[in-house]
């Protein structure tokens, strides 16, 4: 039987930079994840990165490549009545950014340096069953690739391993509190080889729906459309899509949409969902398996982020000092931060939809756009809650022992 | 046939400040309500005037009983999990306040100005009928208080004679377009005869619902509870209502709430209501005939008064210079406000009340009261939103004939 400190189910952004974490405070941990190495590194997602989370990066050593690649934006824009309003978020928050940085990436770059370290990283691996995760002594049970069976024994178990993934599952249900909304819309997303037609973000308030303009790179754009829940892809032609995002994002000042080829088409259900506590026994759940947000505020990866900065600091608390104040406290400290970013990501979700079945929904969020774009205290609350909140958790560093050493040799 | 300038229909606040302007500017106006002066004047109602509110009853020379009577609020509090947190208003707002003044007593105050002025002014007209709101030359039928059938050429109407009024009504339906939404809660209003324990409002948020701590003097409190909809009176004993007020109010800090004797309990419905346009020819609906917000934010008083100061500007300039821009634009004019307040309104419900039937909801209201109690720029929003708007139409003033005479003469 294999035996480590920390056992972490999932090697998405939130299993990986808590490994990365427990790395750099000498803590062990192994990492397993159900999919293939490229599996996870090629799966395609949003990445926006509220300024902590960038900072995160930074702190971890793992910010290197993001530095050259990543586009770093200063405001966004909000779209409505064909008119168009730029929001100085930086101005408006001390400096903070957005850093355009796709999720996949980061898993990358995690990868890369986990590896590097010749830490312990398993893909592919099957049939995870969590044991005695309410005792002192809980084990990880799995199918390796290599189809042995295996047992790892461990002090705790970090579950990062998503919406779907076995750790929430292995909670009673009846320890858990399940809250869960799911909206009367859902997201086509759309990646195109095409030069973006902004450099900031373009979020669009259409009576036909909302639409976000995005981006990958200087050559790759990406767009979503609003789309009822239940929407068949076969029904949108690239023509159909572009037709549409031309209306969407339409302005009655000239401004025009560069048009490509669309390389991908998916529709995304939108939903928020969070359980509480985050926490059970010596098992803990970091990111999408304890919280979904729907994608319009960007914060799902950067609520994992969160998520495991807290976790880590608990654990080499705990395993620094036998002090388990923290611990005990990272459910609540965690999902302060998760229902916040609920709020916002319901608030502007609602804000910039259209639900045709109310018609004075559609007014109210007129007179509360025109607000948000004219009023500086609004437009401040608005940006301060997209660049998200301060980081919190103590990142832990291990005393260099091996210098130390040298130095007391020499 | 009587004739005059304008035909006011309804003396409450819209139609007496309106006539109160008209006046100013030498217009003539005849005003007609349908209940007897002793009704209207006695007619309780809340009343916290926004700073615009104020002003311009102190333009209007209303102001010297509200100088006298009223209670200056420079904050308010906000309560929920049994802590407490004052928001201070006029310090975010570069010193904007809230004046307690009921509307009742500026109904007295704009009443007795108008006798004194010896202006028309008939209580207990029967059986109004507009006609030819749609021609040149509209007129008003009613049954007068001493059983006469009269007939009022007039030059505009205008409709200030509330939800259930005439006015609304006279414009065709298919010309008006109808927003609506009822909440799925009611208020229980409370006078008791007890000093208030407090000196600023209290807003408190509670899972047993919402509760308001307001005061009409400095021996009479003003008290509201959340109740559903369909609530009986019959079912609120004055031991209940102060449990109920207890519970809701109750702070950790050893804050206490004076309790005395009940003289009027009552259970109002809480709706958001517009129509558009607010026009129809030469008839104009301003106040609750053309929009009824609920009572959170208390913006409806001052709807009504920002309402007729726009109509009142554009009915001088049109009789002054013959320019019907300002009649043609006072839909438009006045709705941006409504809609702005009626955002607000909607918004100040949401989060204060309790819909025990979506516990998510509940989870997010408490992020955001978090928020609103926490940053500087939430609550500076909130501070902009709930002492109003900026006052918007210029009061239009007679030259001073008289005087100049005189001057001329010595």
């Amino acid at each position: 039987m294999e035996r480590t400190q920390v056992a972490i189910i999932g090697a998405g952004p939130a299993g990986l930079l808590l490994g990365r974490m427990l790395e750099l405070a000498g803590v062990d941990a192994v990492i397993l994840e159900h999919r293939s190495q490229s599996y996870v590194e090629g799966r395609i997602r949003a990445g926006m990165l509220e300024h902590r989370t960038m900072r995160l990066l930074e702190e971890l050593g793992l910010d290197e490549r993001m530095r050259r690649e990543a586009a770093v934006h200063h405001g966004l824009e909000l779209r409505f009545d064909r008119q168009r309003y730029r929001i100085p978020m930086a101005e408006l928050t001390g400096g903070c950014t957005a850093v355009m940085y796709s999720q996949q990436e980061i898993v990358r770059d995690a990868i890369a340096a986990r590896l590097a370290s010749g830490l312990p990283l398993e893909f592919g691996v099957d049939d995870v069953r969590l044991d005695g995760v309410d005792t002192d002594a809980p084990k990880v049970r799995y199918r390796a690739a290599d189809g042995s069976e295996q047992v790892l024994a461990c002090d705790f178990i970090a579950g990062c391993d998503g919406f779907h993934g076995v750790s929430r599952r292995t909670i009673p249900a009846d320890v858990l509190t399940v809250y869960e909304h799911d909206y009367p819309f859902a997201w086509l997303g759309v990646l195109a080889d095409v030069q973006p037609s902004t450099f900031e973000l373009i979020y669009a308030c259409h009576e036909r729906g909302f639409a976000l303009h995005s981006m990958r790179s200087s050559e790759v754009s990406r767009f979503y459309l609003q789309v009822p829940p239940d929407e068949d892809l076969a029904g949108w032609s690239d023509d159909r899509i572009w037709a549409e995002l031309r209306l969407r994002l339409g302005t009655d000042d000239g401004w025009t949409l560069a048009e490509g080829t669309i390389s991908t088409k998916s529709i995304t259900a939108m939903r928020s969902f969070v359980v509480e506590p985050m926490q059970y026994g010596r098992l803990f759940l970091a990111g999408d398996a304890a919280h979904i947000v729907p994608p319009t505020a960007a914060k799902g990866l950067n609520l994992a982020a969160a998520d495991v900065r807290l976790l880590a600091d608990a654990l080499c608390t705990w395993f620094e000092s036998g002090d388990r104040a923290l611990l005990d406290g990272y459910s609540d400290d965690a999902l302060r931060g998760v229902w916040r970013a609920q709020q916002f990501s319901r608030s502007m979700t609602s804000l910039l939809h259209h639900s045709p079945a109310n018609p004075m929904e559609w007014r109210l969020q007129h007179a509360e756009l025109k607000h948000v774009c004219t009023s500086e205290a609004a437009m401040k609350s608005f940006c301060e809650n997209y660049v998200g909140l301060p980081a919190a958790g103590r990142i832990h560093r291990r005393a260099p022992r091996a210098e130390m050493t040298e130095r007391t040799g020499s």
